[in-house]
């Protein structure tokens, strides 16, 4: 097991990476939970027909550790993520009889992850919280760091605060339940962090083969939690630095919602950071042979690439209403090298170099 | 006008307390949120009626003040407390564009000065906010202190946060288009300030003539604020001591919650407080004379005490849901001597001595 701390002063917790028994599992958070008097587990509806029984071993591991277990199944995916479906959680952990003490659990992708950390945050004005990601796109990503978020109609993560997990538990055990396709679109998120933070990783992406290796895998996941770790302890609020972390994002989020949310995140994420390194070359930003590596590592690990094909001015006008922007310019994240970022402002009509 | 300070380190903000001309209470608030983007006010629709002209008349001083303000106004009073309400705001602000550097403004009653703090607290994960409070409750209590929240189907202010405002004014000009019960329901949490910490406030609200003297108003609105400030500066997220300002809330919710909200807050805060003498006295920990004086003055001030024809079973039994219970267990605010409080732990069942 590998354990990376996020260093928070007070809100430090701990990343637990590797294969866990659901005993360990459960005293891993158990013991970053003292005095809880009881636990709600909120559980991705996704994971019933693959994973219900692993599910089920977790939960009566936890039940045999801490107080007063309630179990409630979140719609599969981003349904989940609404203001209605948080009041239905909430209203349940209050007719359940959950207090101030009480904490609560997510176990699921990214979406169960952030109802979880946003409902923590609201019910009772905030309660502690725990995380068991079991995709490879939440253990990278949405599981570490804090930040919680549920949609609108309007648009994606709109409402949501920062609040921190106390115990992030990555059990790779979750991925074997994982289909291809989801695997895959974790994998953006890793190349993501080897090109604003880290070289090595890159290379390790690029072995694509090794990655069926337990080990290996464990090793490419620590490695995208440390980068993440340490912009989170760097800047836990998102004021400055942090923004790196949304490399690909701006565009990708663009092209996810015009997809209707056909692509996955990781997929557009993927087309998003292609577009990135396009529009740093145009700048004269980006060395044109970091593009061409990049498109070919992200297409070995099955992701799209083809940016230019799905971006229109249609779909570019969706930029200007990302939360990024701020007073109509929009803080942009570029990449001068592997494993560099570099934050600029820019006009969102900037990107129509990219048409 | 009268200036204190919440005393939160980097998150201090100052209580304008007294008669403002809509300028000077306009630059107060932009004073307070430098470089904002935009302005978001939520109006309380309760004020429409009555206040209308005076709410139109701050939105054109704020709007020479801040750039981009718009306007949203919220159904009157409790019903504006709701997610559904509170996805509403978002959506609208969503959709007028407002970013990270925006902030919200609340004017109203208790319910859209907590409506709009939480806003506030989860709208891109945080903005900005500021508040002008209209009612004699909403100055005392909702405005001052960070404590924001929304409603359950299952019950009052169960999801929430704690996020400061910027800035709040506290313009005593609104209270003369308030109707007169709701102005003595605001007097109910004075009493409670007076009783929990500061006796000389107990010999002004018996003074109750003196009341429609606007300075001796403004004087007593500043000693409320004053014993809230300190309170909140010692223990920000109510771990501990700043469960005082609690003193009569735990029957007061329960009686509210009964009435089918047909109680003010203010009134069942004042049958709530008698109730929480009569059980002091019953504990020998607060002297008999105390509850007698206390019911002269809550009466004098047209608030009801006649708890014991309100109190039931049915209504005890509400107690168990409130959210300062904790493992069981309740933490209760018993008053020893006028300007003092304190918190002791008791079962829920120990109250059926009220009956």
């Amino acid at each position: 097991m590998i354990r990376i701390g996020v260093e928070l002063g007070a809100r430090r917790y701990d990343v637990g990476i590797g294969a866990f028994e659901p005993d360990a599992a459960a005293a891993a958070i158990a013991a970053a939970l003292p005095d809880a008097t009881g636990l709600a587990l909120l559980a991705d509806g996704g994971l019933l027909s693959a994973a219900g029984p692993r599910v089920e071993a977790l939960a009566r591991a936890l039940r045999a550790r801490l107080p007063a277990l309630g179990r409630r199944d979140l719609p599969a995916g981003e349904p989940c993520k609404t203001l209605a479906e948080i009041e239905r959680s909430a209203g349940w952990m209050a007719g359940s009889g959950f207090d101030r003490g009480a904490a609560v659990l997510g176990i699921g992708g990214g979406a169960a992850c952030d109802h979880a950390g946003f409902l923590a945050a609201i019910y009772l004005r905030g309660v502690r919280f725990a995380l068991c990601p079991t995709t490879l796109l939440a253990m990278l990503d949405a599981s570490v760091g804090g930040k919680t978020a549920v949609d609108l109609p309007g648009g994606k993560n709109l409402v949501g605060a920062f609040h921190q997990p106390r115990a992030v538990v990555a059990d790779l055990g979750w991925l074997d339940t994982l289909p291809g396709r989801d695997r895959a679109a974790g994998f953006a998120e890793a190349v993501k962090c080897g090109l604003i933070a880290d070289p090595d990783l890159l290379d390790r992406l690029e072995r694509r083969d090794r990655l069926r290796d337990p080990a290996e895998l464990a090793a490419v996941v620590a490695a995208c939690v440390r980068v993440k770790a340490a912009v989170v302890a760097e800047d836990e609020r998102e004021s400055g630095r942090r923004a790196i972390l949304n490399f690909g994002h701006t565009l990708g989020h663009a092209l996810e919602a015009a997809s209707g949310y056909g692509l996955r995140h990781g997929e557009a994420v993927s087309l998003g950071m292609v577009a990135a390194l396009a529009f740093g070359e145009s700048r004269g930003v980006t060395p044109p042979g970091l593009r061409r590596r990049i498109e070919a590592i992200l297409g070995g690990l099955g992701l799209p690439v083809d940016y230019r094909a799905r971006l229109d001015e249609a779909t570019l006008a969706r930029v200007g209403v990302d939360k990024k922007r701020r007073g109509g310019r929009l803080r942009f994240v570029l990449c001068p090298a592997a494993g560099r970022a570099d934050l600029v402002d820019i006009s969102p009509s900037d990107l129509r170099i990219l048409l």
